[in-house]
C-alpha cells in the first residue's frame, strides 16, 4: 500500500476525505441578520416595515428564481443577482419605493453578511483537523469568499453551484465539486440541514449529514425532519458533527 | 456615500480589493520539493538518479503541455493530468522503468506537496487582514487546495486556471476570476515572480506586484528582471509587498 492510500485509511468514517457544506441555513442564520439588515436599512432611511417578514419573502423568490434560470427563462444569472431581481419585486410588494440603486445594491450585498450559528466556528475548526472542508452552495464565490471572511469560516475551497453552471439540486453541481477537489463522490459528505439537498448528493455517490437547524424558518416552524436511518450521519449541530465523524 | 464604498476607499492602495498570486515559483519552491520528493522515492525504490535534473526536466515539460492543450493537440487536461504526461515521458529518459501506476500516481501527487518560500505564510498572514486574498495559478483546484491546507496557507478563495477551461497568460483566466470575485479587474492586483504573468493580467486591466525569487531555477541562474517601473509595485518578497501596500 502506497504511503498515500495508507494515509487516507486513517482519516475519518469509510474513506471519507472531504466534507461540502450547505450554507444557508446550515452555516449561517440568513433569517435573523437578514432581518436585521432591514431594520438597520429602515431606522437609516426612516422606512416602515416588517422587516422579518421581508426577509422572508426574500429567501423566499429564491427557488422560483432559480427555477427560472433551470427552466431557461432567465439565462444563467448567479445569486447576487437573482436576489437583486427578487429585491427589486419585494420592495414593490411591501410598498417601498424610496431606495436608490446604490441603496439597492448595497441591501443586496447584506447576503455576503450572514452570522453564522453558534456552534460552526468552532465546529468548523475540529473538523478542518480531520477533512478537507469546503462549502457547497447555491450562493457564488464572491458572496460566500466574502461572507467567510467576514465570519471567520476557515473553509479549506470555496464550491459553489456558480462553478457548474447550474443550481443544486442538479446532480450536476455535486458531481463539478468532487471532479474539482480531485475526489471520488463516495469520498466526499454533504453536509446539510435539507433534505433534498442530501438526497441528491446520495444520487450521485456522497454520503450525507443531516444537521438539524429547527430555527432556521423562525421559532414555531416545523422543517421537515427525516428518517434517522435516511442519511449516514444524523446531528445536532457542527460540534456534534464532528464528535460523531472523530468517533 | 454607502457604508460598503467608504469601507472599500480605505482598503489598500487605489481601491484594490483582492490580490490574486501565482503559484509555482512565487509562492512555492518546486524546484527544492520536487527534488527532494525524487530523492525519498530513488532511496525507498534504490534508484539513482539526478533529482534536480529530473525536477527541471519536469517543470520543463509544462508550458509545452499547456501548448499542446491551447493548441487543440490535447482536449483540456488539467495539471494533475498535464504533469502525469510529462512524468511517464521523463521516466523514459531517465531510463527509470521500475516504477508502477501506483507509485507514478504518488509522484505525481508531490506537486500538491510544495514546500512555500519562508517569508509566505507570515506574509500571506499580513496581507490577509487588508485583502481578499486568493490563488491564481494553473494548477488545479484540487493541486492548490491540498498544497494550502498542509503548508498553512490562508487563502480566502482557491482560483485556479482550471475553473475558465484555458491556462495563464490567456486573458479569460483573469477575467474569470475577477468575474468570480464580483470584482472589476482595477480592483484586483496580481502577484507574481514572472514578467509575463504580470502582463497579461495588465493586459485585462489589473494590478500588478512583481516578486523577485532569484532562487526559484536554482543558485546561478538569472531570471528575467523586468524594469522597476513597469508594473505597480515591485518587492523582494511577501513582507516587502505587505509592507508596500500597507504605507
Amino acid at each position: 500500500m502506497s504511503p498515500e492510500l495508507a494515509r487516507e485509511s486513517t482519516l475519518g468514517i469509510s474513506g471519507i476525505k472531504a466534507l461540502t457544506f450547505d450554507v444557508f441555513g446550515t452555516v449561517v442564520d440568513w433569517r435573523t441578520s437578514m432581518s436585521a439588515e432591514g431594520s438597520r436599512l429602515g431606522e437609516a432611511k426612516g422606512i416602515q416595515a416588517d422587516w422579518v417578514a421581508f426577509a422572508d419573502a426574500w429567501r423566499g423568490g429564491y427557488t422560483p428564481a432559480m427555477d427560472s434560470v433551470r427552466s431557461g427563462d432567465l439565462p444563467w444569472t448567479n445569486i447576487d443577482g437573482l436576489h437583486r431581481i427578487i429585491l427589486d419585486n419585494i420592495l414593490d410588494e411591501f410598498g417601498i419605493v424610496s431606495l436608490t440603486e446604490e441603496d439597492r445594491d448595497e441591501f443586496n450585498r447584506a447576503w455576503h453578511r450572514l452570522d453564522p450559528w453558534p456552534d460552526v466556528v468552532s465546529g468548523l475548526g475540529r473538523l478542518k483537523t480531520d477533512f478537507l472542508i469546503a462549502t457547497l452552495s447555491n450562493g457564488n464565490v464572491a458572496l460566500l469568499t466574502n461572507m467567510a471572511k467576514r465570519a471567520g469560516l476557515v473553509w479549506d475551497c470555496v464550491l459553489s453551484a456558480e462553478l457548474s453552471g447550474h443550481y443544486k439540486p442538479d446532480p450536476e453541481v455535486y458531481m463539478k465539486a468532487a471532479q474539482l477537489l480531485g475526489l471520488r463522490t463516495e469520498q466526499v459528505m454533504m453536509v446539510a440541514a435539507h433534505p433534498f439537498d442530501l438526497r441528491a448528493a446520495q444520487a450521485v455517490g456522497m454520503r450525507a449529514a443531516y444537521v438539524s437547524r429547527p430555527l432556521e424558518f423562525g421559532p414555531g416552524t416545523t422543517p421537515e425532519q427525516p428518517d434517522p436511518e435516511e442519511f449516514d450521519v444524523y446531528t445536532t449541530d457542527f460540534l456534534d458533527l464532528a464528535k460523531q465523524l472523530e468517533s
